[in-house]
């Protein structure tokens, strides 16, 4: 059964050639990694702090402290999630400031910094993550424990908040860093910090131990990974627990609550699990089938489960982890591959509820979406979970970032005013201008981290086949039943659907799986005539015996279409949005002007549309002309009249690809458009 | 100058006979008007408690311990906006409890009462209400104060936080249930209250004392009011005063939160009035010339402004009630007559930002609306004005109340989906149902006072001339240029536009006028070959002299339109309602199904819309059928496609005036309806 589960490459053989795509790797190693690095030491004039080094200095400290014997007294003992110094005072050198999470980020960037590492060597790079790695080290008691909120605030406390404290999450975070810092360099030292912090946990939860489970999922996939890495075995049996446990009564979110209430001599809560739902904690894992509450936890856990589903052969884990993905994919996804339509509680909302601007859309819960998809394609090869997963890749988490690698979107609207949204409290979540560093920073090192690793995105392999799931100019190497291939993957879909793959060294019998995007009608696939070939859910498998000069070409229909949503979707009733391959079109201020929604457009034009090429932040980017109306408003127009057809002129609408918007001032953006009647 | 100005006439001279008023009139007599003096005494089962029969008494012990010469040491020192017994504790009897603002929720009752008693006499009803006013002056302090909230929880900080501890709003609705009540029983005991406090108010503030101005308007319409009653000069000159220190610098606002802070040793805060938009007072009241801030708020300045304009002739204070109104009907006004988009501080919005779904829209805000609009035909003779306080009464104002005379809206959107507003905490403030008393109660017996004194808003007159607003059957008496006229004004426009004015007593010389109301093309007026007609804003002005027989006729054309919005207001886009006469359509789940954002008109149908009678909660209201289509959902619908015509099948809309609707249970309602393509 496990061998038609497919698994990503080690990140050494896989180097992206593409354009495009280079531009964006190379804009994560030379601008946001520097940038972060700065950040996570306070560096950033103007920029909110991250207190990372901070936190672990003051946590290391600590900690030597107690290892020569002394008892450490914690300067204070917030509960609160976020801790700033008093205002107007100096930072105390000792206390722990930012989020419960901070330590996250750090863990993120040398995560990020691991596949980097990975694609090209770096030797100040990697001596200047090894500070950090030595700095997190340093931080780590002696019993394993390693979180710097619980070390510097009181370590008896540790583990009684699971919901809302994080240190799991942080404990995830680490054990990604630390499988992808020990993959680039070999180094056992953070794999050996996450592994004592396991063994800490694994120590006070698990079956016939206390019960509990991360209040923020990621341990799960994180815990799956350590064990692909390791080959231990207690990893795996925890992220199960921790899976098992989810959502069970008595809810242990409500237990530690109440342990907590009783202290205080308050009455206690239910202990049913129902009123988790924020924390998909609301019922057992196997049994859910509607994506909710917390977008970014809703896709990290669902992450987990399907690593679960794969590595145990779970058929009921498998069975919730696709009914959340339709639950998602039917009801739930923005055209640009955002999720979590709603602010309130940064979550999901009800089917079929997508506004644009007040979308939510945050850029982490699109990379937890691209999780996902790349793990259901690794438990089933279907081109659909690419589709997602490429939709997401090349709109919103790529929106996150500008194209000075200095700015971030954490939030990712469809359509912005920035009139209405500095002015509007019901819009204060949307900014219409990309931010610096956030104090919450989860999204900035999430994307560099998803991004430094795209070619696991790229291909996915089992014994007998190599997986192409996007069209991203690469070269591979991959070992199929014991022979070894090197290919060369000639794409560039800023240009076109023309994609060729050529055996440059080396001998191998197996499949190539190329997948038939669901953009494109077909690919007129060409290839070795001793091949066999067969289309399957999406893929075009091609078996063979494959010699260096051998080739697959396929030629993937890129027209302009008009996209239209589900009638089901109020919010986008009689508007169309525009997409060619991956990529999702947005109105611009920039090149259309004020008062956006006075443009209409007719579906039919998009086969009139005009590709040109447009300059923005340093990228070259496919830009489309679309002939359109512009409504009149006449000057003396009264707020209500008997209706009259709406009087016009000709426009036309030049779009560009959403990722690329914000990148030429503040304006105006809206990506869907209303129809001409 | 002043006796082009109207005023309305008083209630005994006008008797509505409209079958439809009348119902809404014999409600608020028959069900609500006792149904509050219940809520009032705290005893509607499962209803919050108004407290205000035990403020009150409360007060009334308080002041009758201190006139007896002991000093009274308030249980409660509290300073927030509302206070409720701690949870599980009975009420303690010498306690303010609710709202700040509490005390004007009876003040509001009486002058409801005062309307009915003027109407028909009650005995039972006046004594109730005499009960009523009893209480009040007992728990008049002897300075004259009278403020419960003070008096109970300590009367040395009176007068210290004007803008948010609503005293003198309080006193605002003391002093129009005190004229109400004068009127209507010739009693001087509530106004000599009103008096007296009004004195204790002005020994306080006023020019070479203390600067002070209401922090929610509305003693500025009752001074003036107050003043007319009396012609005591010095309310007029208080009155006056609030609007002039209103939004000056240094900011009256600003100083009084100042002396709290100096108090707590805090730094003291900018003393500028720009701060204050959300109380109007971020400007001088002349310098105004966008709605802005608290809508309940704004409406009543206003109608105190258009009050002082006409008062005064202040040509500055008339040019900002014109430009205000501009502001809000060219801009800010939705088209079922509500104003106030944003639950955001209940407050007007940006120009042109009329959500339907997410609406405030707050019933007390439209019943401001319609007190403004009476002020400015006042101050002059203008269709729009009518217009416009004919949609908010028709509308919004008759929406706030169910049939059954028990249940009301706070909040009037007109989107909704029952299911979204009951799980989506950004549709938190509307409710999909009318709910029973409210703790802050300002819209039910806000309703029952403008709805009793009906009469005041269908004609107002000069010396010589009668203005005929509203075309509500009646009978009026008025004396034109010292002759006595009795008149019946037929009409029915649940009906049709037939309007006939008769002269049923009397002999008078003067003009008539007629409005032209803005929803018809013209009225093909007849009247007597002796008089004179001409048609001026929106009236035609019909000058003779006046003998019994003689009749005015008109017809005003009542066809169904398709009614759209200026192409500014995004939310509509590719949207129509309906409406007829003064009649806002909507459609409802009750005749239409679920889904209705799948229906579809074409705006030409509006001519074959079929008239028919609909009884909704024992009333028989105009409904509307009305040709469209239903989008079809195909039931494995893609959340997104290429865009193709979409499929519907023909579907007959029913459509009911906009205030009738939830009156046959939860259900979907929406005003707006996309055009068919």
């Amino acid at each position: 059964m496990s061998n038609l589960h497919s698994r990503p490459l080690p990140l050494e053989q896989v180097q992206v050639t593409d354009a495009f795509w280079r531009h964006e790797t190379e804009l994560i190693r030379q601008a946001v990694i520097p940038y972060q690095w700065e950040a996570l030491n306070d560096r950033v004039p103007g920029a909110a702090p991250s207190w990372w080094v901070h936190n672990m200095k003051a946590a290391a400290r600590a900690v030597a402290a107690k290892k020569a014997g002394g008892a450490y007294v914690p300067r204070h003992r917030s509960d609160s999630i976020v801790t700033q110094p008093p205002e107007g005072t100096a930072p105390d050198p000792d206390a722990f400031y930012g989020w419960v999470f901070q330590d996250s980020d750090g863990y993120k960037w040398i995560e990020a910094v691991a596949y980097q590492l990975m694609i090209r060597p770096d030797a100040a790079l990697r001596a200047r993550a090894q500070q950090a790695v030595d700095m997190i080290c340093a931080a780590q008691e002696e019993d394993g424990y390693l979180d710097t909120f619980y070390t510097l605030t009181g370590r008896e406390r540790a583990f009684t908040c699971l919901k809302d404290h994080h240190e799991l999450y942080c404990f995830g975070h680490l054990t990604e860093a630390a499988v992808a810092w020990h993959q680039a360099t070999g180094q056992d030292d953070l794999l050996n910090a996450a592994r004592r912090f396991g063994d800490c946990i694994a120590r006070r939860f698990g079956p016939g131990r206390e019960r509990g489970c991360p209040g923020h999922e990621i341990a799960e996939m994180a815990l799956i990974r350590l064990y692909e890495e390791t080959g231990e075995e207690k990893w795996r049996h925890l992220a199960d627990f921790f899976l098992d446990v989810r959502g069970v009564d008595p809810s242990t979110f409500a237990l530690e609550e109440n342990a907590r209430r009783q202290a205080q001599g308050q009455a206690p809560l239910p202990v049913t699990a129902e009123r988790y739902a924020y924390y998909q904690a609301h019922m057992p894992v196997r049994d859910m089938r509607e994506a909710t509450g917390h977008a970014v936890r809703q896709m990290y856990l669902c992450s987990g489960m399907a690593d679960a589903a794969r590595i145990n052969g779970d058929a009921e884990m498998r069975r919730a982890c696709e009914a959340l993905w339709r639950s998602v994919v039917d009801e739930k996804l923005y055209i640009t591959g955002g999720v979590g339509a709603t602010h309130v509680g940064e979550a999901f909302s009800r089917p079929y509820d997508l506004p644009s601007d007040t979308a939510y859309s945050e850029t982490c819960a699109a990379i937890g979406l691209a999780f996902y998809a790349r793990r259901m394609l690794q438990l089933e090869l279907r081109g659909e979970y690419a589709d997602v997963m490429e939709r997401a890749l090349y709109n919103t988490v790529l929106a996150g970032m500008a194209q000075d690698g200095e700015h971030f979107f954490y939030v990712n609207p469809l359509e912005v005013d920035p009139a209405a949204c500095e002015t509007d409290t019901r819009l204060s979540h949307v900014k219409a201008e990309r931010q610096r560093w956030f104090g919450c920073a989860c999204c900035p090192p999430n994307i560099a981290r998803i991004v430094s690793s795209l070619g696991q995105y790229i291909f996915t392999q089992t014994e007998d086949m190599l997986c192409v799931h996007l069209f991203i100019g690469s070269t591979v190497r991959a070992r199929l039943n014991g022979g070894e291939l090197t290919l060369r993957l000639d794409a560039d879909l800023t240009r076109d659907g023309k994609v060729t793959l050529t055996v440059l060294r080396g001998e191998a019998e197996g499949a190539i799986a190329l997948r038939i995007p669901g953009w494109s009608a077909g690919g007129g696939f060409q290839y070795p005539k001793t091949a066999q070939a067969r289309e399957e859910n999406g893929y075009c498998l091609i078996r063979g015996v494959w010699q260096p000069g051998d080739t697959i070409q396929a030629d993937f229909a890129m027209p302009v279409q008009a996209v239209t949503a589900s009638p089901r979707v109020r919010e986008t009733m009689g508007q169309v949005c525009f997409a060619r391959g991956p990529w999702v079109y947005c109105a611009e201020e920039a090149d259309n002007g004020k008062d956006m929604h006075l443009l209409r457009v007719c579906p039919g034009e998009a086969a009139n549309a005009q590709i040109i090429k447009k300059e923005i932040g340093g990228l070259t980017v496919p830009a489309l002309c679309v002939p359109g109306k512009r409504v009149r408003v006449p000057a003396d127009a009264p707020l209500y009249a008997p209706w009259a057809p709406p009087a016009s002129e000709d426009a036309v609408i030049t779009l560009v690809p959403y990722f690329a918007w914000n990148n030429r001032g503040k304006g105006e953006m809206r990506v869907w458009l209303p129809v001409t009647r």
